[in-house]
């Protein structure tokens, strides 16, 4: 591992999130749309996030060498996927969670018709926006080939974590890899897939950023795992020790904590490993996983 | 108006249904997924049906003089976004049904949690099915854009249902026709135009193919505005008068029975119009059409 907090330029590092979500509001706004509707998109989608899923698809353009200004329209819509994802999460059906990003969650802030029509809407505006964004009609085709098949993994996670007997007779780490691998792997791994379809990788470099992506999708919920053990729900800015009450397997509760974090540490490296070939432009990524490795909410 | 119930052969105008059907299942069946959610969306989406939408698209292909089963996957892909808009539907926060087809709605089969998530699924399934079974990208993009479109547009028109004041100071008449060209009206000529587009129709024959997906897709909303009021329960396999018992805007409850007939009539006659320059492979269209007036569910 290499970098601390200090040394990494946070700011510069995170700055091209702004230009993603000028872009989703750009294309949110251009759409017609029922006003409440559009309403409810801009709570659920443009309210703040981290926006690691983006980021990852711009720096992984530019690892590749590329204008990040390419990537701009699959960054917004794997947003767009991730925001429906969370909108959905949080339903009294399925999590029932009242706080989201330090604020009501959409279906405590509107109700619950609008938290699912504005989610469904929010899936597929995001097909919507990369063939109507994306000219060349072979890219844009990969890029819904990759969304959607990583949007279908995502469910198929959600549905793995809310039925944990679903492969009789593995270990619970199994379980728990393949859940995760899937629940949040998917997208992280498509960000960085994108990034580099859009930045017209050659097979190796695709091949490079999809290891990273790989790596750190699932390093991201192993530290979301910890995260939801050792902080706050003031910090968090969603709700605390949920797993532990709900039951969930977690890599603490599998493994203790001292071996998450030794986990964390593997992953990290495992990330930085699949970077080497790709020299100084991978920078950002480095970083990028130095800060999502050390992320405390 | 020409031709009668008798006089059209149902069964063969029917009779791709079930190539559909076995298109639909085989893809859902090769693609990797928990056996729970395979099951879900088996019940949501195989579960039996008009299949009007797929049955649309097909015929317009075949109507503008190319071969049916270059249509499978764009119909199949477009039962799934109507099956996974009536499993949102039905669930309790939304029209809170518990009869779909004949039997209990996939909530009351399953749980909330898991109609949820399989119409997540099956929404974005059908994009997937779009670029893994279209192998020319330009037609696989141009699918997708109407799809995406078209799914967008029923949403919207969901929201607009449930905000009849969506349009102040515009008469009812006005709203309703808002209401279900995009509530209803979107999906439907959306099959007629990915037909067509798929069928490599020229600019003219897709502009007949848009007309007339746009004539039968208001007929077929008002022509169900009716049966809730004339029918039984029983009969419709859905609960029926609940239209009424909702308050909801409908063509009888705005301008009465007899003027709904007309208009019936109307549109019926429009869409005939739209086929005229088409000759004798548009045949199945007109049947479909006088299918579709006179429907008794």
């Amino acid at each position: 591992m290499s970098g601390t907090a200090q040394e990494i330029d946070l700011h510069g590092l995170l700055e091209p999130v702004g230009q993603v979500e000028s872009y989703l509001k750009d294309f949110i706004d251009q759409r017609p749309l029922p006003g409440n509707l559009r309403a409810a998109i801009h709570y659920g989608a443009l309210g703040g996030g981290k926006r690691l899923r983006p980021l990852l698809v711009l720096r992984c353009c530019q690892a590749v060498g590329a204008d990040m200004k390419a990537a701009l329209a699959p960054a917004a819509a794997i947003e767009l996927v991730h925001c429906f994802s969370l909108v959905h999460d949080d339903l009294p059906a399925m999590d029932d969670d009242d706080l989201r990003r330090g604020r009501p969650t959409l279906h405590r802030h509107t109700n619950e018709a609008m938290a699912i029509l504005a989610g469904d809407a929010m899936s597929s505006l995001a097909f919507e926006l990369i063939v109507t964004r994306i000219a060349d009609p072979v890219l844009a085709c990969s890029l819904v080939r990759e969304l959607s098949i990583a949007t279908n993994d995502m469910i198929a996670g959600q549905v793995y974590d809310t039925l944990p007997d679903f492969a009789p007779g593995t270990s619970d780490m199994t379980k728990l890899t393949t859940i995760h691998h899937h629940k949040t792997g998917a997208l992280l791994r498509c960000s960085c897939r994108m990034g580099a379809l859009v930045g017209k990788a050659s097979p190796d470099r695709l091949a490079a950023m999809t290891a990273y992506g790989k790596a750190v999708g699932l390093m991201f919920q192993v530290v979301d795992d910890l995260l939801d053990v050792t902080q706050t729900t003031e910090h968090l800015g969603k709700t605390a020790k949920k797993d532990e009450a709900q039951g969930k397997m977690t890599y603490p509760s599998v493994m203790g904590v001292d071996k998450t974090r030794a986990e964390v540490a593997r992953l990290h490296a495992e990330a930085l490993a699949a970077l080497e070939p790709l020299g100084a432009p991978a920078q950002p990524l480095r970083d990028l996983c130095h800060y999502m490795a050390t992320r405390s909410r």
